[in-house]
Parts: structure tokens; C-alpha cells; sequence
């Protein structure tokens, strides 16, 4: 039998609305989560967890309080726990989270920007 | 300040050398490996973990023993763990290997294909 595979191309046509993470797999306790990123983001932390961003396509900013991280496709960065961060992007960014199941994407900042958590497509 | 990124093309131009993964970041205990990969690799499987393939560039087949998964750019699979498997590329295949820290490339098979453990670029 062929097994069949995770496309994120595929899995990127299936949404569009930004800032709503979609889980495409998920290995042991952490989950693969593909998003869309425009505008701006709000500023939170994580506090039990690193979080790791991978660019897919177009330029994403994570603002720290200290400076920032500019990641274009095929870049990376992993934010470490408890540091605050808001990501940005001045055009539609296409980009790929890896983190434990359960995390929230607005942390525990809350607000309207909170997604809905743990939904696959 | 400005946080440098991880750019897996600057990454992958550091080796040269297949089945020889090398991490390039790490979330909590989950490291992110790049690996080339050509040819066979050998039957294994890791008893603890899952283990996700993200194919960067080229095509991976990864066989198991009821079947197959062919991997290309943009394409990711979650082996689970116990599960055996083979890799296999025709041709160079650029990948990204994302498990716990401590996971051994051949798992509990050993043998010469057995890659030197948590060798960071």
C-alpha cells in the first residue's frame, strides 16, 4: 500500500484566513501546525513551552523586546520559553509552527486574536 | 539586536556526507536534524518515538513492511514509533528530521550506518 503523505502546499489551499493554525500531523505529544501570517500579531509569551517557527512562504519579523528575527522561506528560529514575542508580517507569510499539543497561539495574552486550538484539516 | 536565523540552505552547504544527520536547532527536548540522504539506508525502528520527515528538495521513499511513503519537496510523514522502516533516495535527497533528542539514526539496528549522535552545525 502507498501510504499517503503531508503536502503543505496541499494543506495551504485547503484555508485561508490568517493567524488560525491548522494541525497537518503530529509526532509523539507536539504538533505541526501550518498558519498565515499578515499584519500584525499580538504580543505574548509562551510560558511552558519553546515554539518553533519555520518560514514556508514570503517574510515573517518576530519582534522580541530586546530586537527582532527576520525569517524569509526555508529559514527558522525557535523562541524559547517565557520570552515575549509578536510576530509580523507586511505581506502574507506562509509558515509552519512545531510545538506541544495544547498550545495556545496567543499564549497567555488571550484576546480576540485566540484561535481555535487542536483543529486538522 | 537583530536574532540570527536558521537557514537550511546555509545549513545544508556545511556537509556534504549522507545519513549523517545534523541538528541545527532544538524546541524543549525535540531536536530539529537536516540529513542528505542517497541510496539505502537500513531496516530500524525506534522503539520510544515518532519520527517526522520533512523533504526539502529531491524525492524520499520510505519503505515499510506492508508498504511505502514517496516523499517529495514540501511533503512530510510521521513514522510512528515501532514502526520499521527503510529509507531510500535514487538521488540526493535534502531532508529535515524532527524527534527527541537522543534518537540514534539506525534506532535499535546498529550497525555501520550508525551515525555519531547530537552533532550540531
Amino acid at each position: 500500500m502507498n501510504y499517503e503523505t503531508v503536502s503543505l502546499a496541499a494543506k495551504f489551499a485547503k484555508f485561508s484566513e490568517t493567524f488560525q493554525p491548522k494541525v497537518i500531523a503530529q509526532m509523539n505529544d507536539y504538533q505541526f501546525k501550518l498558519a498565515r501570517a499578515q499584519g500584525d500579531f499580538v504580543w505574548h509569551s509562551h510560558e511552558e513551552t519553546d515554539e518553533a517557527f519555520l518560514v514556508i512562504e514570503g517574510e515573517l519579523v518576530i519582534e522580541f523586546r530586546d530586537g527582532r528575527v527576520v525569517l524569509g522561506p526555508g529559514e527558522m528560529f525557535v523562541v524559547p520559553k517565557g520570552k515575549e514575542h509578536k510576530p509580523f508580517a507586511a505581506s502574507e507569510c506562509k509558515l509552519m509552527l512545531i510545538e506541544p499539543v495544547g498550545t495556545v497561539n496567543t499564549g497567555k495574552a488571550g484576546g480576540e486574536l485566540t484561535a481555535s486550538n487542536d483543529v486538522w484539516i
